[in-house]
């Protein structure tokens, strides 16, 4: 019975740290954005992998890689998968271990085998992180229809290169693959939070994704003497950016729930001791799993941005910098993950992600889920990500099983 | 008699606009850092001024310059100045109005035979500003015997000269001067502030000079990301630089008097829109006219520190980077400027200065009080510092009338 199959844990460790040894620097950094050197050396490997496993390699036009199992029967394949470009100081984890969870579940499959009734698609999306060519999730929002290919090809790095030749290049500009159209996509991840490590969490059924709205505020004040100008005169645009990020974090309290308010930046111009800024620039980044709570949010926003023009004498221009609707996972493949780590035996619980992930993109065109394992002290785009070696275990294992479920 | 006497106010302009034209860029900022080429080009100019106007020229070993015209007696002189160094971008009145007016106030005197009991020393101060080399009022600080001249001499810009080295280069490393002691002192300087402007003012004597406490807080928490990070997990050092800068205005509006209070320094690190801030470090600039309530100031802020240590989980460092008292000016000497006023016919008020000034140095050592006129907007430190030509010439009567009554 297959679910008594269970993964090799140290040939995924092994694979895991094969992986991020690709371009890794002295600060143990992983290193490898989309589309340079470092990332076609790193497909190279995980092809090779993929060969090994039997499976059969097929590359799309933006440079998507699909590794194809075939089925009992030819239906519509049940796909997981995930990324493995990295921000520039990325970690081990974040995208490797879905795919290479992925890759170790197949194999344990052929070494008991077992043949599904649909095919198995592995998949490796090309540029989520979004560090070097914009938008990020590229790979699998061009697989999903909603971001045209020639616009995707056109974007343009900061360093000058094209993304379509920098996809001949490095050899990864392939061909139509729209037939791997998945029936259901589950992709497992870690956390890149700290919910499960903090409350001692296993797993996680990630059944929503956060709305993400992102605002730069231009605050524009007077300059003046930090000694000479009394309080009441003042049009303190630093002030004005202190109060708006004191507001979000009452926003983010008050509203409660999965609402969730950060500002990141803060520049002030002059930026000096003994003078009052004349600008500040700040983003406001607001999440909510549900849509009208994060509308709500950003009218809030909005009119605590008006009060403070009245009463501190300032302008402020509000430019919206990105806008998703949250994103609700199908109830089909979280019940299917559930039921497998109830039958194994392990601890799970529903979530929401905070971040971002491929399976976003999936669910636009098939029913989509995603597994969650810790992230130790949340810590993520970091070298010291890190989850324990049990945890990334158990999470290949409910990933296997649930790609065994999903294809019968 | 002497009080029907009045300076040439186009003699004066011309001048002003003569020094200002010394090194003036193509923004029109005046920009003449201490000891460079073009500061050595400001002193060429005025020390010629002052041969022609009959004054015997003397240079200290800290590069002030002293314009000495004898008097009746060999009494301590009465002595009036200021400064013509100015900042990277600065405007034409800051320092040199105060030296060109003394001059002006000289050559009227001179022109009318006018020979006051006691000796006038009009002094030029080295480096006010304190831009290239540390401390700022250095030359009026040495002069005070405040400020050991070897520990002045040693002092290095960031572009790596020595300032004892510099002074020979220019031509300015004099001999001793300290028999030079003046009997009283008083600086006619622009507000650099918005008072007088806003308040349809004319001129200020100056009885007291803010006490300033500048602090540097390094905040350090924990960086995250601004997704995944639930608000009660946080330890946000942007969030606490945001709390501390709405404290410092709470704390000055709640204190009121001369209090004021400036966060005009904001560093968040990384400064990404997606994560939260691991380290904030910001300034706080205090200021009072009374050191008790400038005290409670700095003691109000230590314990908000704190709070926000134990509230928010963060460590916050705080590091004082300067710390000057208070200076109460001489009551002699505003008598004599409030007489003098009241006489012409001018409206005049008590003021503070929220700048700090060579005057208080000189308090030192001899009473010293200042004569203010408006800045227009309250600019300063700007090349779009204005004072009307008006209230120049106001200014620079008052003065005369007011080294006229010390000097008898």
């Amino acid at each position: 019975m297959t679910h008594k199959l269970s993964i090799n844990r140290e040939r995924l460790l092994g694979q895991l740290e094969q992986l991020a040894g690709v371009n890794r620097l002295a600060d143990r950094s992983c290193c490898r954005l989309a589309l340079t050197d470092a990332d076609r050396r790193g497909r190279d490997l995980v092809v090779h992998w993929m060969r090994e496993a039997g499976l059969e390699v097929r590359i799309d036009r933006i440079g998507n890689i699909f590794g194809v199992r075939a089925g009992q029967t030819s239906e519509p394949p049940v796909m997981t998968g995930s990324h493995i470009d990295t921000v520039a100081t990325g970690g081990a984890y974040d995208g490797c271990y879905g795919v290479l969870a992925g890759l170790e579940a197949i194999r344990t499959l052929n070494e008991a085998g077992h043949r599904t009734r649909r095919p198995l698609v592995l998949a490796i999306f090309t540029n989520e992180e979004g560090v070097r060519f914009q938008p990020d999730m590229m790979g699998s929002l061009v697989f999903a229809g909603d971001l045209p290919l020639e616009d995707a090809l056109s974007a343009r790095a900061e360093d000058g290169a094209l993304l379509g030749e920098e996809l001949k290049r490095i050899g990864y500009a392939g061909e139509d693959c729209s037939e791997l159209r998945p029936r259901a996509y589950v992709e497992l991840h870690i956390e890149q939070g700290p919910i499960l490590h903090e409350e001692g969490g296993t797993l996680g059924a990630v059944q929503d994704l956060q709305g993400i709205s992102w605002h730069e505020l231009i605050i524009t004040g007077t300059s003046n003497h930090a000694g000479t100008t009394p309080m009441r005169l003042r049009r303190d645009a630093g002030y004005c950016a202190a109060r708006i990020s004191v507001f979000v974090r009452e926003l983010a309290r008050r509203m409660g729930g999965s609402q969730v308010g950060t500002v990141g930046v803060t520049r002030l111009v002059p930026n000096l001791v003994n003078v009052i800024a004349r600008e500040a620039r700040i983003t406001v980044d607001l999440r909510n799993t549900d849509d009208g709570l994060l509308n709500e949010a950003e009218e809030e926003l909005r009119r605590f941005v008006e009060l403070m023009m009245r009463e501190e004498g300032v302008t402020i221009e509000m430019r919206q910098l990105a806008r998703t609707p949250p994103v609700r996972f199908d109830e089909g493949v979280l019940g299917a993950i559930l039921k497998v780590a109830g039958t194994l035996g392990h601890d799970i619980r529903r979530m929401t992600s905070g971040a971002g992930h491929d399976a976003q993109m999936l669910a636009r065109i098939c029913p989509a889920a995603m597994i969650f394992v810790p992230s130790v002290g949340g810590i993520s785009h970091n070298p010291r990500e890190h989850t324990e070696p049990e945890h990334l275990a158990l999470g290949a294992n409910v990933l296997l099983h649930t790609l065994v479920e999903l294809a019968q």
